[in-house]
């Protein structure tokens, strides 16, 4: 059975998040992998501003948005309510506002909210498995890969199961300024499943193709549009486009493409520039600079070599 | 005149490095802007020790190099020595060990040493003037440029000279992983020149160019050969590679081409993946990480649009 056991440990569904009692525990993602410490809610909308705190980042807003939509349901609250302060509080990734709607619909219809959450818990578990099982495809023995911030199950998965059937892969992990993702949470998973893994920072992307060590660069996706166009955290496209010139295939996993939206009606979230002027808590420039932090790029067809999907590579 | 007046406060000879009585004192370029603090050498291999630590960078070392050099001849100690561990203390950015060679030729021929450094220092001094002449001419109103690391007194000038002549630029700084030059350095001396400038993070270059936020990329260079290659900053490769993607020209700035070597045999400075865990002494990655730090890109010519020296763009 896929799922939880194969997860390195920051992945696995408790460490992403969990209830207990009536309250919604998150696993704060800004203090790992030097501390495991909780952000207790008692609510959607608490669990709302946690992920808008980036207490959890990437997939894990879905997991807790979906925990706190059955807290909410169990505590007899506006369920309506928890659905829209949660889809509004990461505006770029769309799968966790289409996922909470796709359960609302079904609920309104009659179905039990226990059931329906914990269903959709195992249907992405499923679903990490099948599209990693198409990533792992993609992966030859001795491949070096290059990815960006914390690529999470699909990902991690796909070079484990590759080095499971004997083709391992280096890989390279950037930090992923300012929230340090790539040292924090990929890195340490990555090592945490037998991976030989390299940290580096964030410009390296070209330096490492020109001396030959990367042979794909492979980044989970925020969002994916039907024409093709994915959407990452930023540093993805710098990724995109300097593979393009080494000759280097760039390839995103797909969870579920976008269909209702195309590039022109998505939100790109621009992030406050002082949280650029810290790492960790301390201070990294003068208090008057003025610093920009859009947090995601639109990486365009042209420049990504397949969508891993379920389905296989599209 | 030309000068120390012009140059911004972390430029002015004075804080970069100063001889009183028998001691030499180093401004620690990894304590800037937060705090002023200088490293006191009585020695050239105390000196040089100095410069592998990082205390101080870019063109720095050249300028503590030439005082140190003064210390050791006043001191009546080995001149022949210190040039040599001077001179092996940056291997990748070969201006000053030429320089030193140059004054110890002409000292072995009976120059007096006093005169050959004070003759040094104002030789650079009009060097940055007039190389700067060249940058500014390349500057229109308006123009967004990208940079990376502290690119000094040429780029500096640069865009101050613009400014003054009503051909105001924005610049956009990358934070400069590991050491954060970018952060510390460049954002502050751009502001203290009355200059517009936004830091970002490092891998943020492709992103503000889909944007058609850069019209240029202007970089220091650590060494240019004569064919045209450029060596700088890890991150520098990353922005020509990306600025080629759009069609945008990539500027480097050089004081003296190194004629003397080919881009085979010059020496790559790969520095101690432990720096790439840390952030101003934080701790930014799990001690069982591996990182790695090349220190420098090379960049070939087909990516570089142009060299900005003293004779004009090349």
């Amino acid at each position: 059975m896929p799922g939880d056991d194969l997860y390195p440990p920051f992945l696995k569904h408790r460490n992403i998040s969990r209830i207990e009692g009536n309250v919604l525990y998150i696993t704060d993602r800004r203090k790992l992998p030097f501390s495991h410490e909780e952000v207790a809610c008692r609510s959607a909308s608490e669990a709302a501003s946690a992920i808008k705190d980036m207490v959890t980042q990437g997939g894990g807003p879905l997991e807790v948005a979906l925990n706190a939509l059955l807290l909410t349901y169990r505590n007899g609250d506006d369920v309506e309510e928890a659905v829209r302060v949660l889809a509004a509080s990461r505006p770029t990734n769309t799968t966790m506002s289409r996922t909470l709607c796709g359960i609302m619909e079904r609920y309104r219809s009659g179905e039990d909210m226990e059931e329906l959450v914990a269903g959709t818990f195992s249907y992405y578990d499923r679903l990490y498995d099948a599209v990693s099982d198409t990533g792992s495809s993609l992966i030859s023995d001795g491949d070096g890969i290059l990815t960006r911030c914390f690529p999470e199950h699909t990902f991690l998965l796909s070079v484990y199961k590759a080095a499971r059937d004997g083709r391992r892969a280096v890989v390279y992990v950037p930090e992923t300024r300012p929230y340090l993702q790539g040292a924090r949470l990929t890195e340490p998973s990555l090592r945490a499943l037998g991976i030989e893994c390299y940290l580096i920072t964030d410009a390296m992307n070209a330096h490492l193709m020109a001396e030959g060590k990367v042979d794909k660069v492979m980044t989970a996706a925020d969002l994916v549009l039907s024409d093709r166009t994915v959407v990452n955290k930023v540093g993805t496209l710098s990724d995109a486009v300097t593979a393009r010139y080494y000759g280097i295939p760039y390839y995103a996993f797909c969870l579920s493409p976008d269909t209702s939206r195309t590039a022109d009606d998505i939100v790109m979230e621009e992030r406050d520039g002082e949280e650029v002027k810290r790492m960790m808590g301390v201070r990294t420039a003068s208090d008057d600079a003025v610093a920009l932090y859009p947090a995601f790029d639109m990486i365009r067809p042209e420049l990504v070599s397949g969508i891993i999907t379920r389905e296989g590579v599209i």
